[in-house]
């Protein structure tokens, strides 16, 4: 259906989503779903355009077994269809021009934007660990809250993880030196028996106007 | 309207956001407006219920000079209704059991449970700077995520920035020590003439299948 509906869609999203903690460990997903999930994560923004991420999705038992593993056994890493690594990569100028030509190709970014961006990322991140960090977590998470509205909208549950062990991790499943595993995000059909979403602090108490 | 329509206003959105820089500088937000994005924004997950986020919202002239002074002079802190300054805060236990309250007041979070994050906070984020600000980074920027789908829901634009001087937005905000000026976010109206969103790279060049 194609009908326009105000959002309401989008809000429903926001106030009923959930961190899922229990799966139907009987239902999977295919490739294909998962690499539409995948592709629609990758619409989140990032700095100068870097898409500084990549997603390790593991599906397969094996796969399972391992991350759980890494996870401090946690049950729904075994029982969700499949959990993603989100990865977030520390800036590079290299390939970056490469990233940018569509859209100089399409008419829309000027050739010298694309040169000074490919300049400003290879000038502010080169000697700063911390900058550079705090980019890979910021790409990868982006990504992460995309994917949770990608599964959303395909009728799927997702539950953020930071209960892992990084170094394992990384070491398990082939991250390079430049690859931070940001976060695990478990996605899957949800069973029974998941709570609600917890209250939140009333906006009031988070805001200030200046 | 009520009628549900399978999700294609979800992904709508996510193939048609794009990272807005420029703004109809006569449309403003009251502040209703500004603490309902506020609070769809605070719906966004958070490790062991954390909320450890703080939102400025930036959209007097002269918060909006201040602030733009701190980003390198850019048109677009002036020019949209709101700039928010997504503040990530590092983990503490303290104020965390009467966060957690409510979920156990409702029935559904054991005490036990609730006892449990709080040690788990207190434990594991204690010592470790890094992994602190790594929470404090991803939680702003999944609130920051969230203000993303909140603001296009409401018929609204948006554009995360990175581009601003952290110790200079922290001092003029009047940030705590225990704050860290995670990103900034547009809101607003769109002008006409922006960029549409830039190509991704293919899915299957980013993700890896375990």
């Amino acid at each position: 259906m194609t009908m326009h509906v105000s959002s309401s869609e989008i809000i429903a999203a926001i106030k009923s989503r959930v961190s899922t903690n229990l799966y139907d460990p009987s239902r999977t997903l295919t490739r294909t779903q998962i690499e539409d999930l995948v592709a629609l994560a990758t619409r989140a923004p990032s700095a100068y355009n870097l898409q500084n991420w990549r997603f390790v999705a593991v599906s397969s038992a094996e796969g399972k077994a391992r991350l759980q593993a890494a996870s401090f056994g946690q049950a729904k890493v075994g029982d969700a269809a499949v959990t993603f690594i989100l990865v977030g990569k520390l800036p590079s100028h290299e390939g970056l021009a490469a990233r940018l030509q569509p859209s100089v190709d399409a008419g829309y970014m000027p050739q010298s934007v694309a040169d000074g961006w490919v300049e400003a990322v290879a000038g502010s991140y080169g000697g700063d660990a911390l900058k550079s960090r705090d980019e890979a977590v910021r790409s990868a998470t982006f990504a992460a809250a995309f994917l949770v509205f990608a599964a959303h909208a395909r009728g799927l549950a997702s539950g953020a993880m930071v209960g892992f062990e990084p170094e394992r991790v990384s070491r398990e499943f082939g991250l390079a030196a430049d690859e931070i595993p940001v976060m695990l995000m478990t996605v899957g059909y949800a069973a029974p028996g998941n709570w609600p979403q917890k209250p939140r602090v009333p906006a009031g108490e988070v805001i200030a106007h200046a």
